[in-house]
């Protein structure tokens, strides 16, 4: 029997990483064998890539090139980890998968998105069955980022802005695909969030 | 003024890397500014993920991901070394460029070939002014390549009739694209093979 493929999608702060977490846990708890992988990496090989993509200077690839490395990292995370996982009948449990491009490339660069809809449809092909979007404001998101270490450079980098559209982004996503995204309130308690996603996964 | 575009392709051993110098070489000695390159590689980026691809075990990467890992390191070649260089009117001459890719998986993952096309027109697009194919029968090419150092292993892996297939393949693709290839009968003194080839990129 073909396992269950769930992702998690969120802006940072949302989070979505702690409700990986705590649903793989659940799931354990309750006798499934669950596989909590991450993306972008996921993979020994896929991990090396996102070496090459997130190291050195930020700038020094081109948005397309950028999406055709993290098109290879993610071919190499289905075939390495989630593919053999499902086959074994087990759950995979992903810390974002291609929503997470779609957003990206859809707020920074719209004019890829039919290139990033046709590569993932060439190369990929294959969605999760649940997407569980962790929504957040992101004046929530900030203030738990901040204290995280590293994090509020990056959310000073980025701007508040910019988390709000890419919220906008993920909330359109799961607009346009209502029978595989389940959207979850992430402004509470993690145990009340997670009570929420293990009612979505399970159904009850 | 847009620089002219012009690439070698051949199988190991056809002397295209040479007959490529050859060129540069006389057309730089006619005034033009001309950029020498060669893929994979031809530009920092590109030449990093050569490595990731060529180093460490040759089965780690699937042909999908492979394929993928090519493709990005051909849009950061294009991107940062060739449009540059046609942009300033420049001639740029590259010792294998997209035809290698649709070669070698035409005769290794047919199944592959529409992924390699549709991958190719949405991420790079662009096909040389010329294409200068160097062909050679590849024991004679084998005789050549044993000259160099680690070549001998290399061809006893990869076997005669694989050589034999690659040969075929690219004289396939040239019969494809008689207005874009020219062959070149490369089993011959390199400076009569240097002639043909300066008076196909000529025209006299």
């Amino acid at each position: 029997m073909q396992g269950r493929f769930i992702s998690f999608e969120g802006i940072d702060g949302s989070g979505k990483s702690t409700q990986a977490r705590l649903l793989a846990e659940a799931l354990r708890g309750r006798g499934q064998t669950v596989v909590l992988t991450r993306e972008p990496g996921g993979s020994p090989g896929a991990e090396e890539i996102r070496r090459l993509v997130l190291e050195g200077d930020p700038d020094r690839w081109s948005a397309e090139t950028e999406l055709l490395l993290f098109t290879a990292a993610r071919r190499d995370h289905l075939e390495k980890t989630i593919r053999p996982a499902l086959a074994r009948g087990e759950t995979v449990i992903t810390d974002r998968f291609a929503d997470s491009t779609r957003m990206y490339q859809g707020i920074s660069r719209g004019d890829l998105a039919a290139a990033v809809d046709q590569l993932h449809r060439l190369m990929i092909g294959v969605e999760p069955d649940l997407t569980l979007l962790i929504d957040i404001d992101p004046e929530v998101g900030l203030s738990r980022a901040v204290a995280r270490q590293g994090a509020e450079q990056r959310f000073e980098d980025m701007g508040l802005d910019l988390q709000r559209r890419m919220r906008a982004g993920f909330l359109a996503l799961a607009a346009a695909h209502p029978g595989r995204f389940r959207v979850i309130d992430g402004a509470r308690d993690p145990q009340a969030v997670a009570a929420d996603v293990l009612a979505a996964v399970t159904g009850h």
